[in-house]
């Protein structure tokens, strides 16, 4: 294993979802001679499922990054609109060598017209948000497309993260790395993470608490491609 | 699923493995009318794996708990040793409905003297730890013997969690939630999270990376069972 020198920076922002973030900061913080940033607005306390998390650094001192991750949750539609947010993943793209996301954080970069033309995933929930933006929409837990990675909902960041690790360290590596982490996975309801196989009580049950939920993505995503159309002319 | 008015705490400490205690602290969140606290010695910022999170109550304000979940990593030496940590465990346990661990947080209960004549689990690499504390180790990814719940290491927090939803709300609500996080994991190494199928070179390397800190361990685990043959005196 070599030492990768990489700079690494999840950018997160209120009313994310911390797991999003969380599984693959784990994963990629044990990448030798990696250096994490958590990016954000500015350098206060950051909420996420409940938990706050001290960012180490705002977008506008924010180096260049190697990979750049976008975690996901309800807050990524704030994200969506946010033109420091939009205008600092577009500045970091043209330099950097990965550009990622976990769940709903590829529709973070959907809006900034990163994912046009590229293989990509998301939450099962918002799988079908994709294509407007002009993504081609994957079923897969992890998509890979020359530099973009996208992973689906939430617990996927940790299988993102391992095959990003394998990417760039190889099998041997990753594979200690998994170890270390005992990611030998057990869910208690073999089936019940995917919605093809959750049943069709489960599922209805998830769109229907999800209803206004979804009715602001529309919203959102409407507004997006609006200002994409824009910037584009 | 019904309000389950539930007062939940995290007890953690610094070096920690962030992972341990996000993945069952984003499943537990999902619990209706479950109140969730991040306790520790003080209010300042907690580092563990390069993350810096926000406690929101001290060992002496927090509630009484009806569940503690101690997180493991490489400061769960340190919190053996720490008699407020330890005071802190012995007086919950005695109201809380469920004293649950996840990766080597088993030995800090164990240090409290809250493992003896219990089954449980920890990270592999720590299994043989538990019996010198009258601990019976179960080689499982969760292991559950009346309310004292482990899990195994790290990533076995989320196993860990969704077991404990299930219990408490049902395999419906466990069923949903486990939708919600998407969580139909696919490791890129099949087998390669378990140390029984991990493969003799994965294994060594990951034995030899941590010859210093298993010599830690057992300085530590015999001064934590010379503590605890004074206390039982």
């Amino acid at each position: 294993m070599s030492d990768t020198g990489l700079q690494i920076g999840f950018l997160i922002f209120p009313r994310m979802t911390h797991l999003d973030f969380a599984g693959p900061w784990e994963v990629l913080s044990r990448l030798p001679g990696a250096t994490l940033h958590v990016v954000a607005k500015d350098l206060a306390p950051v909420e996420g499922s409940g938990l706050k998390v001290l960012p180490t650094v705002t977008l506008e001192n924010c180096p260049q990054l190697d990979l750049i991750c976008v975690p996901g949750g309800p807050g990524h539609l704030e994200a969506m609109e946010d033109e420091a947010v939009l205008h600092f993943l577009r500045e970091q793209e043209i330099g950097c060598r990965f550009l990622t996301s976990v769940c709903t954080g590829a529709l973070v970069l959907a809006a900034a017209g990163l994912l046009h033309g590229f293989k990509a995933t998301t939450h099962w929930a918002s799988h079908d948000r994709l294509a407007a933006f002009g993504a081609e929409p994957e079923k897969a837990r992890v998509v890979v497309d020359r530099n973009r990675i996208t992973g689906g909902g939430v617990t996927a960041g940790i299988d993102f993260a391992l095959t990003l690790v394998a990417a760039l360290e190889g099998e041997t590596f990753a594979r200690q790395v998994q170890l270390g982490l005992e990611y030998a996975p057990e869910p208690p309801f073999p089936g019940a993470g995917s919605p093809d196989e959750a049943g069709d009580a489960v599922l209805e049950a998830a769109r229907a608490a999800t209803a206004p939920y979804r009715a602001r993505m529309a919203e959102v995503d409407a507004r997006a491609l609006a200002r994409l159309s824009r910037v584009t002319l």
